[in-house]
C-alpha cells in the first residue's frame, strides 16, 4: 500500500537550528524530502517553513506517527505547526452575487480535477447562479440582504458551518462583510477585488481607474479583514489598456484576469502554500 | 531631392466630416499617408488625430504648402493643429537628482541614435553625474537647492530658455516643483515616478509597496501638474515581487522597469504621439 | 427608432486619395465616424481599414443605402469592402475533444453575453463535453473519429454548413484537419495552439517546453491552414514558469493563459477588427 | 569584527537526510540561515540547495571553518558544494560587437554598485565601444575577426586568463564561438539572444519574428554550449507588439528587453543563484 505526500508548515521565531531540528526529526523517521522553501523574514524575525514528503521504508508511516515525531521541535521551537495529507482536499465554500465569471472559472476548474480542494456549496444574495450551481450538484444557498444584514450574516455562517467549510471565497460577492464577520473569518476568507490595490479601493474600481486614466489594470485577491480592501495580499496580475478603452472595456477584459487571480490564490491557499506574515504573506510557489 | 515626412496632429471638437476635409485636403496636395490613427472620445466630445505623410508628385510641397492647404480645415472645425517635418528633433534637456539610470539609459539611447531627439543638457541639484554628462559633450547645469527653492528654479527656468528645450524630463529628479513651475512647463515636462500610480503617491514608494505586501510593482511616466503625482499618465509598466524580495530588491528591480517606462514616454512624446484628452492621454502608438 | 452602428472594412492595394474618398463618402451620407483605424503595409503595399460609423441626420440611412453609397468608391480602388450591423452577430460553431476548459470559458462569455457571437452548436469527437454543453441548449454534434476521417469531416463540414457558421472554432480540438477541411474552412477557422508559436509545434507542446527548460510559456491563437501550426497568428500571450514546475504544472498553469488567448481571437474576429496580410494579419484594437 | 554571510550551492544525488545533514552541520557550526532554498529534481533525481548563512556566536568562523564543517557531509552524499563569502565578488569579462546598449546598461549598473560584480575589462571584434569603456577606465581588448578566427579566440582566452575572468558574458557579441571555446568556457560564459528561444535561433531573429506575424517577442540569456542558441536557459522575458511595428520597430523595443535579461541573468550567476541540471538550470530567486 501506498502512503500520499504529507505536507508540513511551519511559523515560529527564526533562530539557529530550526531546518536542522526539522529535517534532522523527518530523516529520522525515513522522509523523503520532495519539495521544501523556508523564508525568514528579517523585518518580523518570523520564520516560515513549507515542506512536501514522502514516507520511505519498509514501515510506512502515518501522519500521526510523524505529528508524534515532530511534536518535541515544535515545542522546542514554540511552533505553529501544521501537518496535511497531501491528498485531504480544503472544504471550499463560495460566495457569489450577480456577476458569475469567477464562480463558472472556478467551478469548472474543480469539477474537471484542476483544483485540489472541494466545493461544498455556494452562497449568494441573489437567484441569478442557482441554475448554475445546481447543474454542478451543489446546494445554493440564497440568502436575500432584504431579512437584514445581521440575520443574513448570521445565516452565511450557519452555511459555513453545516457545510464544514474551511475557507470562504468570495467570487465577486459584491457585499462588505461586517467587522464581526471578518474577524470571524479571518485567515480563511479570500476575496478578489477588481483592481490592483491599494489603488482603487472600494466601488467600482474599473471605473475609477478608467477616470484616472491608468495605462495597466490590474486585479488582487487578498484575505478579508474588517479594513476594507486592506487584507493581506495573495496574488495580483496586470494588463494594459489603451486610452481607446472606455470603462465597460476595461471591466469585460478585467474579467478574464479576475478569473485568473482568484483561481491562483484559491489553489495555493488550498495547497497550503500561503501564510500570514502580520499584514503581508508568504507564498511559496 | 527627397523630401522628409512630415507629422500631423490635431485635437477639435469631435463632429462629422473632420476625417473627409483632413483627408480630401491632403489628398489634393498629393500626400500619401503612411500611418494614421484618430480617435473620438465619446466622453469628452473631443476628437484627436495623427497622420504621418508623404509629399508625392513632380512638385515636391514643404511643409509650408501643406501648412497652407490646411488652414481652411483647421479654421472650419477649430481645430489645434500642428505640422511637424518627422526628421526635426524635439529639443530635450532632462534633469536629475542622484540616482542615474534613467539619465544614463537615456544618454545612450540618445548617443546611439535611437531616441528620435537632441539632448541640449542636464539640470541637476547635484553634482554626481557632471563627469557623466560631460562625456557626452554635453553642459551640465548644477543647480543647488541651497540657493533657495525660488531662486533655484528661475535659474531652471533659465536653462530651459536658454537651451531652446521643447520638452523637460525629470530623470529621477528628487525635487517637487513649485506650483508656478509646473504651470510654467504643463505638457512639456515628462516625471517618471517608481511606483504604479494612483498606488504610492509621494516619497519611498518602493518602500509603501513593500510594506503594503503587494505581489506586482509597477513604475508611471507622466506629465507633470501641481497635483503632486496626479498628472496625466503617458505610460505604465509591471514587474512581479515576491515575499522573498526585501525593499532594496524593490528598488534595485525597479529601476529597469524605470528605464522601459520612461524611455518610451520620452520617444512617444517626440514622436508626437501623446496627446493630452484632460486629465488622461491619448497615445497613438 | 435608433439604426445600429455600423462596421465598414476595407482591404485594397494602398494609393493616395484612399482614406479621403471613404471619409467623404461616408460624410456626404451624414455618417458620424466613431473609431476608425487604418494601416498601409510598406511591405506588401497593401492598404487596410475598419471604421466604426453612426448614421445621423433626419433619413436614417440603412446597411444598404451605405452600400450603394460606398460602391463608386470600391470600384475606383480595387477594394475588398465589407459592411456589416454592429449589432448582427457572427454565428460560431465551436470543436472540442477532451479538454473543456476553452469551451467552458467561451460558452460562459457568450451565455453571460460577453462575447458578441451567436453559438449555433458544438462539434466534439468525444462524448465527455455532451451534458455541459447540452446544459447551454446548444446542439451536440459526436462525430467520432471511428468513422474514417474523411467521413468525419464530411459530417463536420454538413455541420457547419446547417448550421450557418461563419467561423468554426478550435477550442483544444485535438485532431489535425486535412488539407482540404484547411482550404475550405481559409480565414474562418480558429485554433488555439498550446504553446509561444512558433516555438513548439505539434504535439505535446508543454512537455517540449519543459524538456527545453525554458523561463516563459505561450499560447497562440491562429487561423488555421494546412501547414500545421503555421497559420497567421492572431493574438498570443505569456507567463512565467520556473525550475519548479514540472510537465503537469505547465499543463496547468497554461490552461488560463490558454482560455484568454482565445477568447481575445474570437472576439476580435466577430468585431471585423482581424484581416488577413499574407501570412500575417492586421488586428485592429 | 563583524564577518560576512556565506554562501553555500550543493549538487548532488537526491535522497533522505541531505537537508538534515546540511543544515545540523551549520547548525553546530553556530550558523544561522538567512536564506535557503532547495529543489529536487523528480526526473534527473539530482538535489539542487542554495544557503545564505551567517556566523554567531563569540568564535566568529571563517569560510575555512565551514569548509572543514561540511566537508564529511559532501563526502557522504557525494556532493558538488561550494562556498563562497557573499562579498566576495565575481570577476566578469564582457564581449561586444557593435550594438553597445548591452554594455551601456551592465557598465551603468555595475558603475553604481546595483551589480555585485567586478568587471575586469571588455573584449570587443570592434573598436567602436572603446571610448565608452575607458571612461570607465576598463582594459579594452580589441581582438578583429581579421587576424583569423583561430587566432582571435586565442588571444581572446589569454585575454580570459590574463584578467582572472570567472564569467565570460557576450553582450551582443555577433560572432558564433568555436566548438573548442564553447566547451572551454563552458558553464562561465553566459550569452543574450534577442529571440524567445528556441524561436527563431540564428541571426536576425527579429527580422524573422517580424516575417513570422508573432504578436509577442522576447529575449533570452542562456550559457553557451557548442549547440548554437541551444544553451541552458537561465532567464526570458517577453514584450507585445502589434502589426504596426516593422522590423526595425521589433529592433528598437527589443533592446530595453535585451537589456533587463542579460542584467538579471548575470546577477543571479554572480550570487550563485543559477546551477545546470543537465540541458536545463535551476534559478533559485
Amino acid at each position: 500500500m501506498t502512503s500520499p505526500d504529507y505536507i508540513l508548515t511551519i511559523r515560529c521565531r527564526d533562530t539557529i537550528g530550526i531546518v536542522a531540528a526539522v529535517s534532522t526529526a523527518l530523516a529520522a523517521s525515513q522522509a523523503f524530502i520532495a519539495e521544501s522553501s523556508h523564508f525568514g523574514d528579517p523585518e518580523t524575525r518570523l520564520f516560515f517553513m513549507r515542506t512536501v514528503f514522502r514516507p520511505t521504508g519498509e514501515v510506512v508511516r502515518t501522519l500521526e506517527d510523524f505529528r508524534k515525531a515532530l511534536a518535541p521541535v515544535a515545542r522546542r521551537f514554540g511552533m505553529e505547526l501544521a501537518l496535511y495529507a497531501a491528498d485531504s482536499r480544503t472544504r471550499v465554500l463560495l460566495a457569489v452575487s450577480k456577476h458569475g465569471h469567477c464562480l463558472n472559472h472556478l467551478l469548472h476548474q474543480w469539477h474537471s480535477g484542476e483544483l485540489p480542494l472541494d466545493v461544498v456549496g455556494v452562497v449568494s444574495n441573489h437567484e441569478d447562479m442557482r441554475r448554475l450551481v445546481e447543474w454542478y450538484g451543489l446546494p445554493y444557498h440564497y440568502l436575500p440582504m432584504s431579512d437584514g444584514k445581521d440575520r443574513q450574516e448570521s445565516r452565511f455562517r450557519e452555511a459555513i458551518a453545516s457545510s464544514g467549510a474551511e475557507l470562504t471565497v468570495l467570487a465577486r460577492y459584491m457585499q462588505v462583510l461586517s467587522d464581526e464577520m471578518c474577524r470571524h473569518l479571518e485567515g480563511r476568507c479570500i476575496n478578489i477585488h477588481h483592481s490592483f490595490l491599494p489603488s482603487f479601493k472600494g466601488a467600482k474600481p474599473y471605473h475609477q481607474a478608467y477616470a484616472r486614466g491608468v495605462k495597466v489594470v490590474g486585479a488582487t485577491a487578498h484575505y478579508v479583514t474588517s479594513d476594507l480592501d486592506e487584507g493581506p495580499i495573495i496574488e495580483q496580475e496586470t494588463h494594459r489598456v489603451s486610452h481607446a478603452f472606455d470603462a465597460d472595456a476595461f471591466v469585460r477584459n478585467g474579467k478574464d484576469m479576475e478569473n485568473v487571480v482568484l483561481s491562483r490564490a484559491v489553489r495555493w491557499h488550498a495547497e497550503h502554500r500561503v501564510m500570514l506574515n502580520g499584514s503581508r504573506t508568504v507564498v511559496f510557489q
